[in-house]
């Protein structure tokens, strides 16, 4: 089949017939509706299923009529294949019947993008071994960087699902404890003074798995519906003084931003590449075959200046092996479940995913627009990640980006 | 109005006017129907809701005819007032028209209880000052038990909403990974071994905040709908090699079971106390005025002997304090949230509410029934925690039991 779409502008814009991502699209004040990202297009689902041009993909009545895609995630892959396939010969230059399938194109610039999934648990891992070794180097200067677990399991934690937002939404800088000035010192309640970013690419679940079993490594990948950029939002005074010993708690709940678009694992088989060696060898229900890394482009942006450019392809740990130890204890994943990596950094300063590593705690500021500098975020900055597979100028798969401003306190 | 009941055996079970819990149940295999608990009944909401009969309660059609009670605990206090205050009049000794109200009334015995509320996040705190301190005692032998964070805040972090189960579920033995024997060792994979108990109680949210906005701790009692007991089962072998430095993750996340029915916070109303004093002042966000501790007398049984008898009065962080904290980042609580105390460990060793300070990590076996001795859960036991209000033999307020027996790996 062709890879040209006859939707102006879809080829060479990463949002091709290579991508066809999945989101929630609204006009202004009005329910959101299910579509596919062609371009600067969204394709509304509900009016090509209602039309019956969906037909052969064999869906369920009604899974694509709703606001949300948890029931199209419920379905499993051969159902995100079939409705793939279907969606691609609609809008390849080989296709008939254009005409239906063009009143069901809105200009992206009509519509606001919504959260398109009902996040169950979110669960946010640490698999960069550059990122925890940095933070181990800055938190713990006189031991191992790596505490003796990180290398044996993807070290993950729950964090909050009813403040997971969507790209745009505003990020007011919270409140909360900030540590004494001294060891055994008060504490103060206040707005954060070191607001952060975190750089990370999260997966979406599909069909979960009863309680009392696993998902083995093997199968994890056809749990997994397709990945978003997340900007997981922390505040570092807050977190530094509250994590012990319970993990962070409000230096990380007050919002998790991610990009509109679900890109569906099927449009990155093309990048899959060999992950890191793992030493020591994991342990037995962690091991895959085949080659889980994911080579993404991925870059941070603040006010106007490019401050990190990174790739996925270096996470230590693998989403299958993420999601096979995330279920190991006979926990239940169900569909709309979202899996984040924890803040991707590369082996070099520019190559950090978030501003403490960038700035070294601070130490360092950084140059952004204007002539300005950064240590952490200040009011009224914002901060764009962008993601993509293949060349940056003509992608052949983008993420789009993961957009927020912050709020004053 | 008279306080006591027309329900045969309503009255002095913990279970009459006083009391009137809110849950779900099912006959076997069909769906769930919400009721409250009247003695050995479950009440059907849904038949008096279409009989007319919960009129004056005002609530928007279909508030109770689903098999969750999430769409009344958005509703708020005004409406839960007022739907007690009907259905308390409708099974007072001075009621008329009892014929109707009788063909609602369904024999426990024939049902089945359900998880009658859809979990949004599910929040664990560390408020018991005893608990902390022995985890302290015996994680960190050398130092000072208490984390210097731990008398200025709630310490807690995001549990699994998941694996949130009703009292009866079978909870599974959990695979996962053990620590090695000794420290630079090999990990392992296999059941855990050291399978705990946590007894806890934790209350429900009703109307959430918007993002971006707290819950003042003044407030806080209001978006309480009410309470359940919680069961939040620990594997603490895994719990100690995956807990640094984000906190416990699978540890935790196989099975929190509950009970089943949500006891409502103005049936707690009378049981009301003073909590005890904190020392330093806790920061003016987390000050309320009025007596917010809970004078609910709570036993554990493992395997037919009651191992700890304790009481939830003695918590040091109140229920106002920790949702005012844990919004108090703009972080938005929603209708169903489940926010668990963390274990309730009283003074003394038959006081405490885990099987790890029973025991003290497994090193003095307790006396279980048939002679037997535990240290940690064996597969085949069956816990059950329990709590009421006022005397044992005749409670005003019982909490029922929340039941949980271990099935192998």
């Amino acid at each position: 089949m062709s890879e040209s779409s006859w939707v102006p502008g879809a080829d060479g814009s990463g949002f091709g017939l290579q991508n066809l991502p999945y989101g929630a699209v609204a006009r202004h004040g009005r329910e959101p509706r299910l579509a596919v990202r062609v371009g600067d297009h969204a394709l509304l689902l509900g009016v090509l299923e209602e039309a019956g041009l969906l037909a052969r993909a064999g869906l369920p009545a009604g899974t694509l009529g709703g606001p949300l895609l948890n029931p199209l995630l419920a379905l499993g892959r051969p159902a995100w294949s079939a409705l793939r396939a279907q969606l691609r010969e609609l809008l390849s230059d080989a296709a008939n019947g254009r005409a239906t399938v063009q009143t069901a194109l809105v200009p992206l610039a009509e519509l606001e993008p919504r959260l398109p999934f009902a996040v169950g648990d979110y669960v946010d891992f640490y698999s960069s071994i550059e990122h925890a070794s940095n933070l181990g180097r800055m938190f713990r200067p006189d031991s191992d960087p790596l505490l003796p677990n990180w290398r044996r399991l993807p070290v993950g934690y729950h964090g909050r699902a009813s403040s997971v937002v969507v790209s745009g939404t505003p990020v007011r800088r919270p409140h909360g404890q900030l540590p004494p000035a001294e060891a055994g010192g008060e504490p103060s309640f206040g707005p954060t003074r070191r607001l952060d970013i975190e750089l990370e690419l999260g997966f979406v679940t599909g069909p979960g798995n009863p309680l009392g079993t696993s998902i083995a490594a093997a199968d994890a990948a056809d749990h997994v519906f397709g990945f978003v950029l997340v900007n997981d939002w922390s505040a570092r005074d807050v977190q530094r003084w509250e994590y012990q010993p319970l993990g962070p708690f409000l230096g990380k709940s007050f919002a998790t931003s991610v990009s509109p678009w679900v890109v569906p694992l099927e449009a990155l088989d093309p990048f899959r590449v060999p992950a890191p060696a793992q030493d020591p060898a994991p342990l037995p229900y962690l091991r895959t075959d085949g080659s889980w890394g994911l080579d993404i482009a991925l870059e941070v942006e603040l006010e106007g200046a490019v401050v990190s450019r990174t790739n996925s392809s270096g996470l230590y740990w693998t989403f299958p092996q993420q999601l096979a130890h995330a279920t190991a204890n006979g926990t239940n994943a169900r569909p709309g479940d979202l899996y984040a990596s924890g803040t991707i950094s590369g082996p070099e300063p520019g190559t950090y995913g978030s501003l403490i590593e960038l700035t070294w705690g601070g130490r360092d500021p950084l140059a952004v627009g204007n002539g300005s500098q950064r240590t952490f975020l200040e009011d009224g900055d914002t901060v764009v990640l962008r993601g993509w597979c293949g060349p940056r100028e003509a992608p052949s798969v983008s993420f789009g980006e993961v957009r927020g401003t912050i709020a004053p306190a």
